[in-house]
Formats: structure tokens, C-alpha cells, sequence
């Protein structure tokens, strides 16, 4: 029976053989439709992961922040017909921290199968390697910005590290990165730490774990480079 | 310079082609030494993944409950001579809903790099398929069995799905998954929606996301099957 393929894709120009099992591969060259956040990134993704079929006979749909619910309505419709569709991200597993799961629910709410591909998830590898509890976790996307909100969520958060045991995960814009470490460093408690996972997968990887009140002298340089922020006790 | 080496391992008897990026297996075969929950089970693990150096020459290093601190706290020291050490779990990613956290917390408070490789997590599979917030979302663990616990947890999670937007996951020992979703199904609202992620990466993987009423008829057979469990608005 047809089905909704999630594929995932290297995060940055690295060897897919480093990210993806070879069996992603060939799912892929048998599908020929695809949901994409942007067209001429998952062209050049599908080539970069090996794509072996004539990419101009590829039906691209485009799922981003200008596509229209009601163009939406109708993506999955060629599976009713036994045709695949493969749902891409930008870089990493798709319908974590994108808008992949639109697709999703309506292909649950739709009783269409889902098949979810094996790739680099970029939290998880920053979690298994920030030495932080692994066995209760919550992922929070982006802090906000607004300064006092921030603070409350912070707060908050913290608390739940030392009441549940539980690892609290962020991700920021790159350019603020700098700024976000800094942040923490200043308003978490002195002994809390903090775990930096930066360019994870990339040659220049980087995951170090260190007090808050440590990571106030000899910050790394963040500045654009996709980093993971990860705090325990 | 040597290194702490995470190895995801498939879950159940699945090809490694389906789960593993060939890279892993590159790593695999250069490491000599593994810290693993059971020695038996590592073995056959070894040989799954298609490990080519001679088992024999192996060195098993166990890391479960029966193990003392004591013996832990020297795990590492081959690192000192230019060892790399391999970390694996029993199956899917090390240091998450395992105790491998202990060993990676150890490294990082050494100051040694830790190399976290990719694999499969069926927590973040079935939260892709699920059709639920993926840039929100916190994995649980297990649900306390005490009656008053449990209905005390979940109604404070099931208030973070409503006001926080964010996706709740558990696991529960497999012989009572069958009474989890039960219980989920009658204490939840009835439309709060429920996933239910069953055999992750196996032949026999089922994933489906209903609303909480919908799951008390028709339950399918969980028992002793592996199972995810999301709940969301």
C-alpha cells in the first residue's frame, strides 16, 4: 500500500554515508513526489544524497510559511492512487522543530501510513553525549525573546531540572547564540550546567559540559553556527 | 586523539542496513574495547552489526546495575593511552532511557571527547510519525505505577499539552502497555489525541494516532511489544 515516506537529510555538506543507512537510498530513488520547505534546496539535497532518478521528473510540493492550508488539502492525494510520498527536511529528521507535522496529522487523521526514516537528529546526539539525564528530557524549540518572558520560561524550567530530573533542551537564531550562552551562564544558578553542542556531524563538531559559572570566562564563538543548548544539574 | 564512541544498535533482529549509516561500521571495527549493559547480548550485537576484528580479542567492560562505582571510575583510563572505547546499548541510541548517561557524564567532567553516532531512536521515529508538535515535545520515561501517581503526573501533563503546546512521550514495561493505554484512554479528555508507536523499525511496526475515546474500543494487542506512547491536543 502507498504510503507518507519521512526522510531524513545530512545536516550540511557531509558524506551521506555518515548520516543515512543505506536502505533510506533506496526508498528514495523509488519515490518521485516530494514535500519540501523549498525547491531548489531539495533539489540539490536529492543530489547530494545520491538520488538516482531523473530529478525534472520529480513533482516538488512546496510546504512552508506561504503555502496555503487549502493547497495543503490536497498533497497526499496521490496516495490513494499508490503513489509515495517523501517528506523531506531542510537538514536533519523531518516534523522536529519544522512545520512537517501539517503532513503528518493529516495523514494520521487521514489513515494513511506513515513510514519515519533513521538519520541525524541533532538533540539526540547532543544528548547522548552531554552526559545529562537521558531517561526524562523535554526539547523547549526557541527561548523567547521578549527579556522578561525569557526569564519566567527560565525559571521555570530550571525548577524542573531539580524537582523531575528532567534535561531541558533550546535552540536558538545562530547569530544569537553568543548571546543565549551568555544569558544562561549569567541567570542559571552557578552550579547548573550546561552543555554546548555546536556544527554536530560537521568536522568542526563541538559538545563540551560545563558549570554555568564556568562558561562565564572562555566562551567558544557561536556566531552562526547551528548549536544545541542543553542544561541539568 | 582518542575518544568516547556512542553505538546506536537496530532494534530487534532488523538488517543494520535498514538502521546504521556505513560509517558506523568503519568505527566499529577500529574499536577494541566496549562498555555494554550485558556482555552476552553485546556479543551477539557485535556480530549483528557485521564487527570483523576477532570477538576474542574483545575487552567487555559491564556497565549495569550490578556494577560498583568504583569499577566505573576507571572505564576511561584507556583513553589516557590513545584507546578509543565504544559505548552500546542493548538496542537503539546509548544514553537515552539507559544508564549509559553515568559513563558520558564521567567523560565529559574529563575533559574527553565524546563522539555521539547516529542511529535509530524509536522515541523520535514515532513522535516524526505521530503527527504531533516536534518542536516541543518531552519524553517522560515511565509512568509511576502507584494509582495516585500516575493520575497526578498525567493530569499536570496533559495541562503542558493544552497551555505549553508540548508533546508528551512515555515507554511502560512492555507487559503492561496494553493497561497503559487502557488507563490513558479512560483518564484523558476525550479529545486529547493518543499515538500509539508499537515495533519501531520492525516488519510488524504500527503507528497511529487516534483521539483518547476512539482508543477504548478496538484496542490493538500491545503486550510485550515495544510501544512509544504520545499524547497530544
Amino acid at each position: 500500500m502507498a504510503k507518507l515516506i519521512l526522510f531524513p537529510v545530512p545536516i550540511g555538506a557531509t558524506d551521506p554515508d555518515t548520516s543515512l543507512p543505506p536502505y533510506n537510498r533506496e526508498l528514495l530513488n523509488a519515490c518521485h513526489i516530494f514535500i519540501v520547505e523549498n525547491i531548489r534546496t531539495a533539489r540539490r539535497n536529492l543530489k547530494r544524497m545520491g538520488y538516482s532518478s531523473p530529478i525534472d521528473n520529480v513533482t516538488f510540493l512546496e510546504l512552508n510559511e506561504h503555502t496555503s492550508p487549502l493547497d495543503i488539502s490536497h498533497y497526499l492525494d496521490p496516495i490513494a492512487q499508490g503513489e509515495d510520498i517523501g517528506l523531506m527536511s531542510e537538514a536533519g529528521i523531518p516534523c522536529v522543530a519544522d512545520p512537517g507535522s501539517l503532513i503528518t496529522s493529516m495523514a494520521q487523521r487521514n489513515g494513511i501510513d506513515i513510514l519515519p526514516l533513521i538519520g541525524p537528529c541533532s538533540i539526540m546526539l547532543a544528548l547522548m553525549a552531554s552526559g545529562f539525564n537521558g531517561q526524562n528530557f523535554a526539547f523547549n524549540g526557541y527561548p523567547p525573546i521578549d527579556e522578561k518572558s525569557r526569564t519566567t520560561l527560565l525559571h521555570t524550567l530550571e525548577q524542573r531540572i531539580y524537582r523531575d530530573h528532567q534535561t531541558q533542551i533550546f535552540i536558538e537564531a545562530p547569530y544569537r547564540n553568543d548571546k543565549l550562552l551568555q544569558y544562561l551562564a549569567a541567570h542559571l544558578q552557578p552550579t547548573t550546567r550546561i552543555c554546548v553542542a555546536t556544527d554536530i556531524t560537521l568536522p568542526t563538531q563541538y559538545i563540551r559540559t560545563r558549570l554555568a559559572r564556568q562558561w562565564r570566562t572562555d566562551p567558544p564563538q557561536l556566531n552562526k553556527r547551528p548549536t544545541i543548548f542543553l542544561i541539568y544539574k
